[in-house]
């Protein structure tokens, strides 16, 4: 890797190891997004909950595991979890927060440590990063990648399991592919049902409630060719709305797309 | 199970042992078709060709696993492989055999051991009817069984790659599933690879050069909701088109659907 020292941004790419991307985010100098970085390390969507408020959450995400795949709930105040990596801060590492007091975003901040509340209970939920490194390794085109954008996320009719007040509809991510390579797709995320798994649909976006490819309601438009399948995976934005609708007293969670890099490998991730 | 002996049609079922069904079909009282037979038991398809013209369909069949999955190849002249059962003939035991000399339809016979030579050699090729009885067992509807008819199957616009002589169009079957079951078919029948696998194709038939899905090239038209995805499989009707194109001296074929059933268990085909 060639480093040119007067580059303003700091080198961090998919050969980085994930100790050294939290050691950078941790210091300031990167409140970027993190997709790409680390690219054979687990990112995972984090959602952090007063310990009385919790536990609703907890079932939620157990009756949900396709929107809500949880990898790992930390003990109440605990945030350097050893399960998700050594030398990690759950108050530093994430490149961007969000701040929810009574369902509503107070602020976005780049470190919650003045934040941070003894009882506070985080959720690590896996994150559609992880078959998307198997789907591009496997020679399958990820057209928002290609395309340099956001992933498109749409809103669904179909709704998820209620639990306590956490309820709501799923949440998909949709990805563009020919027919091969749609059923290659779904051979291969079946292999991660711990990070979302096999598709939902696949096919007539209509079926599940979302009228327009061109508008999603989270994230990029991208394009669909004529002899393209439209292919729907749910989402972690699903826990997201969840926790919103709910109303919880007191929530934090990342800002979409600047996730926590964890020393965990995709790799462990494929069942099979 | 009840029997009324005055039925003329004698008893076999799906629980019927496979050497007893082909007991029954060698005494001549079954010549019908064996879907639904033997259900836990492989049944396979035949081509039985002269050594001489065998080495070229071998090649051929290699180069094309998912339409022709190889499951045995007999020695020259052997009729009782014991690969695939015990108490086994490949004169007597299918119901209904297609005589070919020079690649035209000579005769449809119940019974070939006045037709045997001993330089014929019998490939037995992997048949739908193994991963159907999976899809049953996982509750996703087969149309064409529920409605009492044979699968539709269409000519595609996909080429098999040549072997010797040996050429032509990949022929596909098809299914209506909605997406929710498509995308289960694909996991289950990937577990199938040596008879047939994943789907070759899903949704747009045209892609495939099919124009017609109510006028299928064999096998009976079902009717595709419009909430359902037509998901293509590779079908074991390509090597017979094959052969019919390459023009042998001789073939013997089984009719379709008037399968050989054999001894092997379909969850032995299960890879995972």
């Amino acid at each position: 890797m060639l480093h040119n020292l007067n580059l303003p941004q700091p080198a961090l790419d998919a050969a980085s190891a994930p100790a050294a991307c939290r050691r950078l985010i941790r210091s300031g100098a990167w409140s970027a997004p993190t997709a790409g970085l680390a690219a054979r390390h687990v990112q995972v969507n984090l959602v952090m909950l007063p310990a009385a408020e919790a536990a609703d959450f907890e079932r939620y995400c157990q009756r949900n595991p396709k929107p809500c795949p949880v990898l790992s709930i930390s003990e109440p105040g605990e945030f350097a979890p050893p399960a998700l990596g050594q030398d990690l801060d759950l108050r530093t590492d994430v490149p961007r927060y969000r701040v929810f007091e009574g369902g509503r975003m107070k602020a976005e901040v780049e470190d919650i440590s003045a934040l941070w509340r003894d009882d506070l209970v985080t959720f690590a939920i896996g994150c559609s990063f992880t078959f998307e490194h198997s789907l591009i390794e496997s020679g399958i085109p990820v057209r928002h990648i290609e395309q340099g954008r956001n992933v498109p996320m749409f809103r669904t009719s179909i709704q998820t399991s209620p639990a306590g007040r956490f309820a709501g509809p799923m949440v998909v991510t949709m990805r563009p592919l020919k027919a091969a390579d749609a059923i290659r797709a779904i051979q291969i995320t079946s292999r991660f049902p711990g990070v979302h798994g096999a598709p939902v649909h696949i096919g007539d976006p209509a079926l599940i409630g979302i009228n327009d490819l061109a508008h999603p309601e989270f994230g990029d438009a991208v394009s669909v060719a004529d002899d393209e399948l439209p292919v729907f995976w749910a989402c972690g934005a699903t826990p997201q709305l969840a926790v919103l609708q709910a109303l919880p007293s007191f929530c934090i969670t990342h800002a979409p797309g600047h996730m926590l890099i964890t020393d965990l490998r995709n790799s462990d991730y494929a069942v099979l």
